[in-house]
C-alpha cells in the first residue's frame, strides 16, 4: 500500500523511515548532523539491510487538552514533556534484545553524568539482569569521537558519583573503559559491529 | 534520589511505574479496566519481580509549537498525533527480544484487521526475521476473552485480506490459531507464561 502526494512524491509516514534516503546518505560530512540523526540513519540502514531492527522511542508527552475540529485532524492544544522512564533506543539483533541511550557533550575533557537520569540507570540494570544488552553511546561533539560503554561499566561510574565521587567520567576513563566506534559512511555509527564482537567473545 | 511533595507523598515521574501500586492491584474485577491498564499492571508486576522488562512506548506526537514561559515548564501549544511506525510494546525476557501490539474489539464474532496498520505488520515481520518474538494480544471485550496470536499467523490472515479475502479474522479462527490467556490476579494477563511454553517447545 503506497500513498502518493499529487506531485507524485511518495508519502512516508512520520517516524517510519524504512526507506533509505539516498540524498541524506550522500551527505557524508557531519555538518549539522546530530548524534540522533546519525543513529537514525544507522538504524534505517540496519533495517533496510535486514541487519537489526532498532527504533528510537517517541518523546514522552503528557497530553492535557485536545481539540477536535470538524473535518480535520485532532489538535493537541496543551501538553508537557515528561521525563522518559527508559532509554531512547531499543530493538532486536539476532534475537537478542538491545537497549541504549545516546548522549553528546561539548566538553573536551569529561562526560557529565547528569546526562542520565537515575531511572534510566535503573532501567539499564533491569535490562542487563534480564539478559539484554544495554549500553550507552557517548559522543564528544567537538572532536566527533564516539564511544560505546556497556551498562555495567556505566553503573560503576554512576555508583562512584552516588558515594560522593566525581559527577563526570573523565575522557581518559571513557577511552579506557569503552569501545571507540569509528565514524563510517554506511552505516554512520556501526554499533552492531561492536555488539557482534562482544557476542562472539572477541571483546 | 527521591523527590517528595510537601505533603510527604513520594514523587513518581509520569510513565515510570516501577513501583507496584497495591491499591490498584487489589481491584481484581475488570470494572473500567482497559486492556492497556491490564497490560501495564502486568508489565509492572513482571518488572517488580524480575520476570521481564517490557514497556509501552509513548504515543508518537508531532510537535509544532512550544512555548517557554518564564519560571515554569515548557508548554506544547500545538501538536498532532502521528501514526505509530512500530508496535506499542517491546522489551526483554531471558535475553530474548519480545514485541507486541494489543487490541480489543467489541465484536462478538470476529476481529477486524483494520485494528492494525500495514507498517505494523511489516515491523512484526522484520522482528520475526531478526529472531525476535512478535505477537498480538487480542481481547474480545464483551466476553473478556484474551488471545495471543503469533506474528507469522497474523501475517497469514493479513495476506488473505490483501489478496481479496475477508477483512477480519473470525472468532473461530482466532480460537483455533491462538493461545487463550486466562485472566489472572497477579499478573493480570500472563503472556510471559505462554512465551515460556513456546521457548520450551511445548507449543
Amino acid at each position: 500500500m503506497a500513498f502518493h502526494y499529487p506531485n507524485g512524491r511518495r508519502f512516508t509516514p512520520g517516524p517510519d523511515k524504512t526507506a533509505v534516503n539516498p540524498m541524506k546518505k550522500a551527505n557524508y560530512s557531519n555538518r549539522g548532523m546530530t548524534l540522533e540523526d546519525d543513529l537514525n540513519d544507522t538504524n534505517e540502514f540496519y533495517l533496510a539491510n535486514g541487519i537489526a531492527v532498532v527504533h528510537k522511542k517517541p518523546t514522552p508527552v503528557q497530553i492535557v487538552d485536545v481539540h477536535y475540529p470538524k473535518r480535520s485532524a485532532a489538535v493537541i492544544k496543551e501538553a508537557y514533556f515528561k521525563q522518559a522512564s527508559t532509554t531512547d533506543y531499543n530493538g532486536v539483533y539476532k534475537g537478542r534484545y538491545i537497549d541504549f541511550e545516546a548522549k553528546e557533550t561539548q566538553s573536551l575533557t569529561s562526560f557529565p553524568l547528569k546526562n542520565f537520569h537515575e531511572h534510566q540507570i535503573r532501567h539499564m540494570k533491569s535490562v542487563t539482569d534480564q539478559g539484554g544488552i544495554a549500553f550507552v553511546i557517548i559522543r564528544f561533539s567537538s572532536s566527533d569521537e564516539i564511544y560505546m560503554m556497556d551498562a555495567p561499566q556505566l553503573v560503576i561510574f554512576w555508583e562512584r558519583m552516588e558515594s560522593g565521587g566525581r559527577k563526570s567520567i573523565s575522557k581518559e576513563e571513557v577511552q579506557n573503559s569503552s569501545i571507540k566506534i569509528p565514524l563510517g559512511f554506511q552505516p554512520r555509527i556501526d554499533y552492531i559491529k561492536v555488539i557482534d564482537s562482544f557476542l562472539n567473545g572477541k571483546i
